[in-house]
């Protein structure tokens, strides 16, 4: 596909001086992502890994869980005038055995509910949906996930590394994962935080790596609530930020015993939930 | 309302040093927004201007365009099981000669219309619900805007300046209005920078502001599509941006006449569309 980024005119003004040329802007299309033939949602995103990303919103959304759920994804073809593909359409088909939760129905119950609409339901809703427990201790066979500090303030650097396109459009956000060891497994980059994290989290279960219960998300920027809730979802252990997390964020980790660090920037970092798989003593220890 | 923000424990890793204290964080809750009694949407906001959020988000869907439109807005009360209002369920009531759009059933025409979803029928969309033109003549009655760069080049920190609540979160996006001449007119600050739009454009129709035809949009971060449509429903004529836009704002800018500015750092700037309103001729000369 190869339409990450676009190129537009544009005038740049330095100062006084003044030139017309061309850019390097990031691409952005809505996705309609269409669930057994029925639209469920659109998202404005960066073409590319488009069946990854469908399939990663799907286990956001607690309808798929693994690779032997998902029987295709395709893009819907004939859908312009002159019947060519815009690409921009994909439907994901579930295997036959694959129970659909009503997830229109969900959210109105979500919204109507008793409680009415607030925080905590919205935590509640995470928890209920989940597939897996934040665990990593997998059947108690290996021991839980347990990250040196300096590990995971070397993982920013690895992150922008990484990143292809960010220097020439500065409009791109990225997401990796990172073993318990700091090793490189994964990296999506998308005009929506959001996206990345689906893509990556898509790319896992079509190659039968879900739940990723030994694995590090690292994110630039901020830690919304949305971000807690697809890392609770892929049982993904700890979630890092390059900048702010939300009170909803903070909230949902504490909750489900995810580990959220937030601010990691050089050697500092904030910690603003599950500290238990943190190495602090070590390094407390040499203050 | 007050609840801008909230305090959280935090640990605190400073090279060697860790410190357990209270951190102040941006607060994170969902807001759902009924038309008339039927739920519409649900965002993630930080609470506080939700009536203004909600006849924001509503002028950006085409649905109001003045404030006579507009008849009522309330908190739907005893949303709790013990009859207590949780403050995040809005219901606006429009006026009674308001023809509402049918909002669900255009979002199925326009991602199930002839030409499938792609970025022109984004476009379209919101040139078949646009009240305004981008028009800043107001009847022939007014010159067009046009703006000094040097003026342009100080609106960063001019915002900076006016945020209060992001140097104790730094999880905030803003966004502010500006007249012609530089004047700050209005500042919102959000968890999502939609909605910090979407909270300026509100308080503007519901104090009769609308369109918004001699203004300046600057946001924090960067300059997406659905920011770039917010701006063109208000009948903004300029949005600035401190970082990046994407492909699809700087075409949706390019079809409507808005005029975009991305990357506004010091003196230095990026226009990628609508340039006929910046006065670069007396930059160039000075050069």
């Amino acid at each position: 596909m190869g339409r990450v980024t676009q190129r537009r005119r544009v005038i740049r003004v330095r100062g006084g001086q003044i030139s017309a040329r061309p850019d390097t802007l990031v691409a952005e299309e809505p996705l309609e992502i269409r669930l057994n033939g029925k639209p469920l949602a659109i998202t404005m995103r960066t073409p590319g890994d488009d069946f990854a990303l469908a399939a990663g919103f799907l286990v956001s959304e607690g309808v798929l869980g693994a690779a032997e759920e998902l029987q295709s994804i395709v893009y819907c073809a004939g859908a312009t005038a002159d019947g060519s593909n815009t690409y921009n359409v994909v439907d994901v088909k579930t295997a036959p055995d694959v129970v659909i939760p009503d997830i229109t129905l969900e959210r109105n119950v979500y919204t109507t509910s008793s409680c009415g609409l607030c925080g905590k339901a919205s935590l509640d809703a995470v928890r209920t949906t989940a597939r897996w427990p934040i665990d990593d201790t997998q059947g108690d066979t290996a021991p839980p996930v347990r990250l040196d500090l300096g590990l995971l303030a070397r993982l920013p650097d690895r992150l922008r590394e990484a990143q292809r396109v960010f220097d020439r459009t500065g409009g791109l956000h990225a997401a990796a994962l990172f073993t318990e060891d700091g090793d490189l497994v994964d990296i999506r980059e998308d005009v929506g935080r959001h996206n990345a994290v689906d893509k990556l989290v898509g790319r896992a279960l079509r190659e039968g790596r879900l739940p990723l219960s030994r694995s590090v998300l690292l994110v630039s920027g901020r830690a919304s609530f949305e971000l807690a809730q697809k890392a609770v979802m892929a049982g993904i252990p700890v979630l890092a930020a390059v900048s702010a997390p939300s009170s909803l964020a903070v909230d949902l980790a504490a909750e489900t015993g995810l580990t959220l660090v937030g601010f990691l920037r050089g050697d500092s970092m904030n910690v603003y939930a599950g500290e238990h798989r943190l190495a602090l003593e070590a390094t407390a220890s040499t203050s």
